[in-house]
């Protein structure tokens, strides 16, 4: 498995890039027996899309998703499930001037760098549009986690800029383009955000996810631990900078008699562990924050140099999100849903044999 | 691949629980040529040792690492390296007491519903007690990585409790148990964890570890990018809640125009990527920060249940460590090691034909 | 990984049914920098094709393969490569016959029972169609081999039914519809196969695969040798029974004064080994045979059940090779290549450092 | 996972070699809650065990395995079991004579081309001693195979050089020092053997290994296939060349109407296939056929050449099987268990919900 490949029995292979033909993916491993059609990957994909508010890329992709294969008659088979999306607003024109630069921020360099030669149109295979893919593929897994295990996904702006944000209420952050779910704050971010387009720069972004329902086991001790793999999962979205678990950098801080979650026999009384234990979920939900770099690409110069390392002032005119932790709860939402969903199937292939006569504990007290 | 290997071309496979005879590993695919003996391991795990001061756990290991193949007349082979560390100084007798509970913040729970058995003699397999193994194989990485490309690998306490430190003279850190830069701040260290103890209580720690001299390059994107799998390694240690890759959660707030690394001929102006651009080595110093948890196991009571659901008090009588970061700083270099040393090996693998001509920039203008 | 991927670092992630919309594959791992057009895919495709010949079965697929990513200004990126072959000419309306019933020798009632739902159309997933893909992933690993390391690989049909075959000039193979690498033989081919079609049976086949040019050093004992995963890539073509590598089977009788082959300063002897000592490519040419069963897909009937456990007789009357061994010698040559591309990577990801300052041997001195 | 690992779910990494302080190896993935003590991995060692009759290697192993973790209580914990058998009767002596020359037939010349040095001393890692740990690990998986599925592995000595031999009672084999399952060619074998070893030469053997009881639904298709993966395990083993599922390379000449296996209500009528159909198990007996090739080290002189290209004699004098065939069959049944368990936990991670109402045939009407 090489680095475009992600899970070890549900796996998702990607490919693509920005100003290709199409972007796509193969999941390989899916259970057979569940039903799936296009419309429950369209669904979140639709969250993910450019172009549906003045706050994201002007960038304007229907991003239609095609099934090629691995679904008869409405229901995966167990083969190989292969996804197509194709590229429509391409503007290639005028990638000519960033051609032979490397902007600072961005994966110019390195990529140069790595392979010697890079696709620099829209940024190539390192643009996000890839993420579309994530996004297709882990609404398969959230079908199946949802349906089969009942376990819910559920993401949100934690912080934009310099403003944080409660989750007031989860229903609500699909109602708005920032995925605020605290309907009383949009109309501050919306100002904040018409502001911070009209000054040139871009901010930063703190998403969180939570999965309710995870049963306990998930996870295998030692490398693979859950929480390994989810701050893997999450680190590898584009313009991610940190990872958090429950109470995550918090707990530096933390006294032991503060921070271990005691038990009862109706539930955890807290959850800084955020539902995970020495790497296997615990049954409480499970609580990820993660921290999103700001957007590179502005319009306001910035000191570079070009392939031949000679100095060069960049500025970019393309069409950019100011803030790309606005796009990214459904992509976070994805990879947790992958990773719980590879764990599930890994967890059953070792221990289906274990019959855990009682769970003493039926889930969580805390409210989270 | 199962849960207890990491890596793809260097591998490492470990076994073995707290109070079993023995802990040990494999470690497959290490080049041929290098030089290696005991003593290079020893090092390190001298490093992570238990017992050395009072500020630690006071089991006390010898931790004497046996290679038991792979090396021939003092060199590598290429063939796997066997790995054995004997457990000497269990006691077991005192595990009655905790047999039927679940310690809170503990795997205790999470063992028993995930395999339906768990060996509880000082946590079986999720004792830190492992972690020997991963600094024992940590040690073979750091040694090509040093002599064959420069690298070097630095950690540091960044933060102990509510005290945070700064890197004054990384030289220093292994000077003190406290892996503390700042030889200032070793009595005010003392002292917190002397009264620390004296209280029961234990604190979390943050722990920051640094690699010098890695070639652009490393990191395969998109899933494992270099940060990815730093991310994953660091929150596969035991009570790690949180990763940071470079400017970390402080990207949150950051605009973009302060976050973007500037370029000159002669580097990078700073170093808020922490020397990874879309996932790939920037050749800039990689800068990662962990947050380590407070230990759980506390001489004061805590509310819990045992395995039959019943609420009972649980006190640990045995000898732990206050500070489980302390220790955690050789751990975390070791993990840093082993993703380096796997991704040089991948990089190599798929790009050694690339002939980059001229690196513009070399290295970093950054102060960290 | 789950069971549509191959390799390792070279990665062939594949999906698609006989009857859906697309073929597809994904190659994640390529070196970048590779020459790389369609034509270079579509040249083996072309060798594999169905309906070139009256011998071979009559759907009639174009087979035009897209390259959808990884190939910018004609040269690989190192990005993965997204291929894509449109399904043309499905006949489904007559699978109706067969949907309820388990063809004899067919992999119908075991996906059945495996998945608890298959696609019944032309074999769904298990139809030989999903080679081609393996056809243009394995262009693409011949390509790099040949202009990198001039390794050329040949494939001929060796015996077809009772009819043994030499190599009297393998560049001939290409120039009849059988692969027969003696021209002296193709009527007497053809004659066998009229008259095979008319009784309404089929037969087996043996193809024979030789890398030439390989470099010493390929394969990675133990699990991972060279000749254990050609061995596996062989058997996992569809209707392969039996590999064999150098003298193979015929080892068995052989002493071993006979059967080792002795080394001069110019080169081995002979080449019993097939190229490959300990699991490890010698230098000598690669020697491979595979055995393919006859077609199970006759007009001739055939005792067995409908899904409801009743007997039944099946006839088929679709579009079927009366000899699959046939068409098997370009998808045996691209697991050939595939298998090598692999290793040949992972060589030089733990070996490059090794100096062989000598190559005491130049190749071989047998004629094979 | 590097080339010393097999298997994807219950995963062996083996390391060691002939005359290092000891063999080791780790298995993961093991399903918890299995009975396991060593006496259960001795009784298969005891069959591989070198010295106990003249016609095997003289050296004398006890071959004591020890189960250093993972077991808990005489059960298995999920956690990584890790074993070690200790080098007892290394005779490192008298190795100097080859040290500086390539035998051939063995893997001196391809290990030394590969990894610039190796390990001369009784083969290194290219020693067939590596096998014991095959076969300890094939014991747990055997164990788990029977005691939960009731699948019986057995294996036997098909043919001895010229001589074919028939599996007349499956039970005796184990009775005799040559695996063979017919009593009433014992002595004939003991007296060509005694004969082949009097003329200093060797002889390659055939072996057979069935497996019984294999649920329907084994294997992935389409490079997991459960073919393939034996086909690579098998091929894995030392001095092995050859590879055939059911009716094998006779498949070759076989019709169609004759090779495909017809189904009745009550069972398949014969066994062509093997037990497996489009990579899937079917549910009839695996039946699996591998030729070994002779022992090349021989007291005969043969020409080579030596680490500088230059021509010598090779005479080998050490302890050496005249028939590595023999001592092959517990190594090959290990090899099918191994896979075997893998895919059995691969088939249920991913196929656990498809309930199989009624599997219309309940196994084979073929007498094999």
């Amino acid at each position: 498995m090489s680095g475009n490949s992600i899970g070890k029995i549900f796996v998702l292979s990607s490919f693509g890039e920005s100003h290709g033909p199409a972007i796509g993916g193969v999941v390989d491993g899916c259970p057979p027996g569940l039903e799936l059609a296009e419309d429950d990957l369209q669904r979140d994909l639709e969250r993910r899309r450019p172009g549906r508010t003045r706050h994201t890329s002007q960038r304007r992709e229907p991003d239609r998703v095609r099934i090629l294969s691995g679904v008869f008659e409405g229901k995966t088979t167990g083969a190989p499930i292969g996804l197509l999306i194709d590229n429509v607003d391409q503007k290639t024109r005028d990638y000519d001037k960033i051609k032979h630069i490397f902007r600072p921020g961005h994966a110019d360099y390195t990529y140069q760098q790595k392979y010697g030669i890079r696709d620099y149109r829209g940024g190539g295979r390192s643009s996000a549009r890839e993420t579309a893919i994530r996004v297709a593929a882990g609404a398969i897994a959230r079908k199946y986690l949802a349906g089969r295990l009942g376990i819910e996904i559920h993401g949100y702006l934690a912080q934009l800029g310099p403003l944080p944000l409660k989750a007031v209420d989860l229903s609500t952050a699909d109602d708005n383009a920032f995925f605020c779910a605290d309907p009383s704050r949009v109309a501050e971010l919306e100002a904040f955000m018409d502001e911070l387009r009209k000054s040139g720069d871009s901010v930063g972004a703190r998403v969180n996810v939570e999965a309710r329902g995870v049963p306990p086991g998930l996870g295998e001790p030692v490398f693979s631990r859950l929480d390994a793999d989810i701050a893997g999962a999450m680190m590898g979205i584009n313009a991610a900078k940190g990872v958090e678990i429950g109470a995550g950098f918090g707990s530096v801080e933390q006294k032991g008699s503060e921070h271990r979650d005691p038990m009862r026999p109706d539930g955890f009384v807290r959850n800084n562990a955020g539902g995970i234990l020495g790497g296997i979920s615990s049954g409480q939900d499970i609580l990820v924050s993660v921290a999103f770099k700001p957007t590179s690409s502005l319009r306001l110069p910035v000191e570079t140099i070009d392939v031949h390392g000679k100095a060069v002032e960049a500025v970019t005119k393309g069409r950019h999100d100011p803030c790309v932790g606005l796009r990214a709860v459904p992509i976070a939402e994805a990879m947790l849903a992958l990773v719980l969903m590879d764990h599930y199937l890994r967890h059953r292939a070792q221990n289906q044999d274990v019959a855990c006569e009682t769970l003493p504990i039926p889930g969580s007290l805390a409210e989270t």
